[in-house]
């Protein structure tokens, strides 16, 4: 598509009821200036995350105004800027971060106005399409694996949902951080492609005792589990961990309520904390430092991001999320545009 | 009754079927001598705890085999030892740790045969009443109050069924380590009991907002939660955390799931952490420590438990618990022998 500073007009991806993915179209709507403290983008890529889709279905956490917009996290380039924004210039790629409001402000467009407090640096040298997801998966991991040192030497990291985005990220990050990692997946289907990710063992949890592998594997249990699943399986879970080990539920993709495993934690002593990158992202100060911590990491190549091998065009994004829905996927989801 | 060391009988307090107290009786047993590593004691005193309530109906975690002794907590007087017993000695006053099986050597009884890894020392000075429970409400705490800190200077110590002889325990103990108190307590039929403790502030749950009111009384949330209950209960406490705060579930009054607050962790970031006795109690060498530190406080009348007003005896055991039944009990029922 051809970029103009001046351009009056954006095609975006829009719904007005919930439901699969062929609920999405792609609409021309009329393009707005930036105000005073914000920039207009011209997005080059967006990540799809399963929120995205749970908001699409209308079983998320918020719900839609129709006709409502959508996209969470993505990468482009700065063409116009308000009057106040000193920070950022235009001609520079930069990340967002969440909008406020996805119906309204959601990223699957071309053109898109956003605040300049949600935006991020984009990574020198790296490509739009792993740009794209970039920052998410490494933010949600800073508090407890650098911050809290759960991931430190030696250590012992069960990564239950092995494939997901923010699974990956950790994998890499516990390697680099000199701990070791356990992957959890349901069935052998993507066992290959997880070992080609380096995880240091993986539990099939569709076919073996997870307890008792973790037990094996860690010779007296995990150090620190990071789980995005929680319901009655976090029991197991729970029976997986050392004594004086702690567990982090950063999601609830499990519907179910998550029973607290009392007698598990009576019994280990391990604790249990929860978390959502919310926390890091309204926090200035932490957000910069982490910022610069996985910058370091980016751009000098120990680090990045595992995007899905498929690509998917602008138009093409109902496809891409029956790909993410068909869960046959492998790292992240990402939509050029 | 008379001590007589040849004694051959003993009266025993006994039950053949679950039920209400009136299925306790008392019978008397021959009594045999104790093995090599065993003690035999003359009972003075029992304490009751709910668990003897539950066993006795039939809804603990273990079962009773009938006929079934009861009483899991007392003080008695050695009267015999075995030929390997060389750390207590004849005519000394000691108490007893929970036994490896109620329904067989339940203490709630006139003479009791125990292991010498079930003895404690019973501080000097401490009536036999008050003695009978001094252990197992202090050893419950030591964990995290102590080793931990979470009763450190200054804290906010939440303290759930506040007049339970563990709470009343967490008061006192809070005190001696400058922390402050919130005790929670469904009506306002024990508040004077409660400010006489020294509560430094009372909740009353079935009246008043509790996330609120402890906003109000910390400005800005409790340190540590401290909660025996349990339950969807959990999910009120978890909003009344401050940030970085710890909740430590040590029982399961609330026989529902306790569902794991994941929202309320994630705004917070607060951890939840279950604790049991016997992890201390299994621990000879922490234990050692615990004993020190408790004894000196007891000799030196900084800390004692509280046993309630109302005084029970070997004949009254139905009484007893019928009294603990009613809720109407303030700290710790003894039964003296």
């Amino acid at each position: 598509m051809s970029q103009s500073e001046n351009q009056t007009h954006t095609k975006i991806i829009t719904f007005s009821e919930y439901g699969s993915p062929d609920v999405l179209c792609i609409e021309t709507e009329t393009q707005s200036t930036p105000g005073p403290s914000e920039v207009k983008l011209r997005m080059s890529a967006v990540a799809l995350n399963r929120a995205n889709a749970m908001f699409r279905e209308g079983i998320y956490v918020y719900e839609a105004a129709f006709p409502s917009r959508i996209g969470t996290e993505g990468v482009g380039t700065i063409v116009e800027i308000g009057s106040e924004v000193t920070d950022w210039s235009i001609g520079q790629r930069v990340n967002l971060l969440p909008p406020e409001n996805e119906s309204r402000d959601g990223y699957a467009a071309e053109y898109v106005i956003a605040p300049q407090s949600k935006l991020l640096p984009t990574p020198e040298g790296m490509s739009d399409r792993i740009a794209a997801t970039a920052w998410v998966p490494f933010l949600t991991l800073y508090h407890t694996f650098v911050e809290q040192k759960q991931a430190a030497e030696g250590r012992w990291i069960v990564l239950p949902a092995a494939s997901s985005s923010v699974a990956l990220a950790a994998n890499a990050l516990a390697h680099q951080l000199g701990a070791k990692t356990i992957g959890l997946t349901r069935t052998r289907e993507k066992q290959s492609l997880l070992e080609q990710e380096g995880y240091d063992a993986l539990v099939i949890s569709g076919e073996e005792n997870v307890p008792e592998r973790i037990m094996e594997i860690t010779s007296g249990g995990a150090d620190f589990i990071f789980d995005p699943v929680g319901g009655p399986a976090l029991e197991t879970l729970a029976a997986s961990i050392k004594p004086g080990g702690e567990i982090n539920v950063y999601g609830a993709l499990d519907a179910e309520v998550t029973p607290l495993p009392i007698f598990a934690l009576m019994t280990s002593g391990a604790k249990i904390s929860c978390y959502m990158v919310y926390e890091l992202l309204n926090d200035p100060v932490r957000l910069a430092k982490a910022i610069d911590y996985f910058m370091d990491l980016f751009e000098n190549s120990q680090l990045a991001p595992v995007a899905d091998k498929n690509e998917f065009s602008f138009a093409g994004i109902s496809e891409a999320f029956r790909h993410m829905e068909s869960n046959t996927q492998f790292g992240k989801i990402i939509v050029t545009i």
